[in-house]
């Protein structure tokens, strides 16, 4: 008996999905891979953002075709119809949230593993189990953790706060929480601390847990967004007087408003004083451990109990890819871990794979992300990575001097790394019609495809928000986005 | 100003993580494509499994590299010492837990998903918002859900079973439990049930969720491993006489263990009279829809309140790619909403999308995963789609009809769709030993190479278990792995 698949002796009528033409197929394959070489290499010449016209929302709107119109018709609707209408994010003037960038070396690490579709399940003895362990590893080393941590690559930060904070909740429960739920009747209530520049999904995840965000206790920043540490003592000194449990400090480390970096140190020792987790969200601002220059804004990172970061953000890592990594790897495990018994593990043969991942996180089967995490850190290595994150600091640096320099112009917060807020100024009008004008502005620049920055808001007042993670932009693109400004609110003040 | 990235005035240092060269990297893309049409065009002739050699164990130990090697380099890594070791659901013997095969036309739409690296939240105005919803209309049709009702595209079937249950614990709760958490102190215990077949995500789901595992009530199932109907009557009744609330139902659409169906019209009355949210986990099962001939078999799957299932299963599309829809879109979105001030909604520009997709589940930015998903149902149609997935449950029949006939093997379950449940007999052996005897067979099928079938345990009997999502398998394939259980078994009691 060999592997090989005798010919079928089966009906006529037996049929696959694989191309009744596999050089057709090959030929496409050129001509895509062409495209997006051509389509990356020229991304500059095109607008930042365009609106999608007419013709492509019409094609959105058809119904489910029941005959398929094959792969070639397909590829020219995506090519005429999708592929001019991305985010942005690859932009070299796209600076809207934190989007990360991607890099051309990923086009080929995705291309394999679109072919392998291997179910990344970590029990499975396969690639893809080593791959991601390796990668985890490579993160544990960068990021100050121990061998024996555990990690987990996940959809994207909010899944890696939502683990985090799940096995907070498991080491600060006096109860068998996955038993019992959030016992309210015979316990008090678990808190968890964090600032109010604190990201969304920490609250959705808090609530997600059943915590509920009474659970939550927001507290106050200081003039530069970093959590005000003794408001924080306070807090925890009242809850435990008022019999509630405090159970999670939530460090951030690069807030998604201003970059702000949360006094990780002092929030760590904290933490030990008062026995509690500390979950650091470091979603983009981990990766400044990268940089010679810039690694001690992060200082204290590594002490945080859990950590969430996303490698698609300041790693340039296409979507998606995040990662959680938790010092104690039983107290992670035991929050997650069921084991039904069609997912025996077995000494040898397909089911005898390294560790079920499944018994970390929320999903079982996953996709082969690792892959292109691995290929671009591979391919570049982590000198050239810190180069590129230190890079995006100067940046937002000089961005911050263009705008400190320009008449018109103001900053709204100071830049602790690579978020700059900022808006233009028309003391003749009230402040409501000043954040009006902004956000104007804000609309002019995306709809005339010179700069997708996004926006928020900071002390009430409407800002142009520029979050740097992207490896295309030059010091110039800065420059025409600050003439661009400028310009702009002149003309609208102007008609 | 035109959008055009004027010439850098900046310092010379100034670098991106683009190639040097596109031309090495188009060859090198051309050369990958190649190697990847003629892996997937090749892949019956490769085993079905077999195991990594030290020498890509090595690779997979080494540190994390300060100094690039280009990517040249590492994608000859891959192709030595990756390519050779996936999952394996892409060879037609591959049959262990519910991997789907995924299509060679996906390359072209995941190589374009990497491309774009679109942030996919849905308030960007960008082909990926569109390309989704459209994704979701077709599936809400197909599934027979109202257009009314909302959707999302998740990482798989554990997260649109988190999701689904969420709504159902807003749906329930008689307070807002996102304010106030899993509240026992006031409010009697939710309680959801399932069936001892359920799958773990569902149990992980609940846990996760706060509700705790007190809240499941887990029901026992009859001969055909359907859920037993009047044991979920009378647990209903007891639990309300206990002062507890029961809240939901979950129904299963083809179980993981042997792809029984939950008698879905039967459930959706119940809960109808009791009032209780249904959730179905149709993590494969869903998609017999498809099938003119076996549609009938999950009647009443759309009367769900929720339904979870995977298009990375039984669709045939690259990992990862799940999905939830809910009938009431606005428990959906009042489950999840939080809109914070950085991701305000525009009426003009970059974010004056459609709607923002992290109103209904865990993510904010997430992969373009809808492409692939999208093209594959565009280039075949859903009537193709209809016959490959009739094409495995009548693949199932004959294999339950090949074991019927054989000598020496035994169903261990009815083959209710598409999972096929047997074992190998020797009966002069103990219940144990024949247990034994099977889990080596099985290790052995996959080491030399057959075929990659699973296990499970069903009336506590070690079951080889053939869970056919493969467009790839053919007749000869079971033919296949009959011989190949039965020469087995014969070689280890003679040896």
């Amino acid at each position: 008996m060999n592997a090989k698949a005798a010919e079928p002796k089966s009906p006529a009528e037996e049929r696959s999905l694989d191309p009744e033409d596999w050089e057709e197929l090959r030929q496409l394959g050129h001509r895509a891979f062409d495209d997006m070489v051509d389509y990356l290499k020229s991304v500059a010449d095109r607008p930042a953002w365009q609106p999608l016209p007419g013709a492509a929302k019409k094609l959105f709107e058809q119904d489910l075709p029941r005959q398929g119109i094959g792969l070639g018709e397909v590829y020219e609707q995506i090519r005429d119809h999708v592929l001019p209408y991305p985010t942005g994010n690859i932009h070299p003037r796209f600076w809207s949230w934190v989007g990360g960038t991607g890099t051309p070396a990923q086009l080929i690490a995705d291309l394999v593993a679109s072919a392998m579709n291997s179910a990344s399940l970590g029990f499975d003895e396969v690639a893809s189990s080593y791959v991601e362990l390796q990668l985890l590893n490579w993160l544990k080393s960068l990021l100050g953790y121990a061998a024996d941590s555990s990690g987990l690559l996940v959809s994207g930060g909010s899944m890696a706060n939502l683990v985090g904070l799940a096995v907070a909740r498991t080491h600060a429960a006096p109860y068998d929480v996955r038993d019992q739920g959030i016992n309210t009747s015979d316990y008090p209530r678990l808190i968890y601390y964090m600032s109010s520049e604190g990201h969304s999904s920490l609250r959705k995840a808090i609530e997600l847990l059943g915590l509920g965000s009474a659970s939550l206790r927001i507290v106050p920043v200081k003039d530069d967004f970093t959590i005000d540490v003794d408001a924080l003592r306070t807090a925890i000194r009242d809850d435990r007087q008022a019999g509630r449990l405090p159970a999670c400090i939530i460090a951030t480390a690069g807030t998604v408003n201003t970059g702000a970096i949360d006094p990780l140190n002092e929030l760590a020792d904290i933490a030990e004083q008062e026995n509690l987790w500390m979950h650091a969200d470091a979603a983009f601002g981990g990766f400044a451990k990268l940089s010679a220059k810039s690694a001690h804004l992060v200082d204290g990172l590594e002490r945080a109990d859990s950590l969430a970061f996303d490698l698609h953000k300041w790693l340039y890592v296409q979507y998606d890819c995040g990662c959680v990594l938790i010092k104690s790897s039983d107290t992670h495990r035991n929050t997650f871990s069921v084991i039904p018994s069609y997912l025996r593990k077995f000494d040898r043969g397909l089911a005898s794979g390294p560790l079920n991942f499944s018994e970390y996180g929320v999903q079982l089967s996953r996709s082969f992300r690792a892959l292109r995490a691995w290929t671009a850190l591979k391919t570049e290595g982590t000198d050239r990575y810190g180069q590129q994150i230190e890079q995006n600091i100067q940046q937002a640096k000089y961005l911050t001097q263009l705008v400190e320099d320009r008449v018109g112009l103001e900053l709204l917060a100071p830049t602790a790394m690579n978020i700059v807020n900022f808006h233009y100024v028309d003391e003749s009008l009230s402040n409501a019609e000043q954040d009006d004008l902004n956000a104007e502005i804000l609309m002019q620049l995306q709809e005339r495809g010179i700069a997708a920055p996004s926006s928020t808001v900071l002390n009430g007042r409407f800002s142009i928000r520029v979050a740097i993670c992207n490896h295309r932009s030059k010091r110039s693109d800065f420059e025409a986005l600050v003439e661009a400004v400028t310009a702009i609110g002149k003309d609208i003040r102007a008609s």
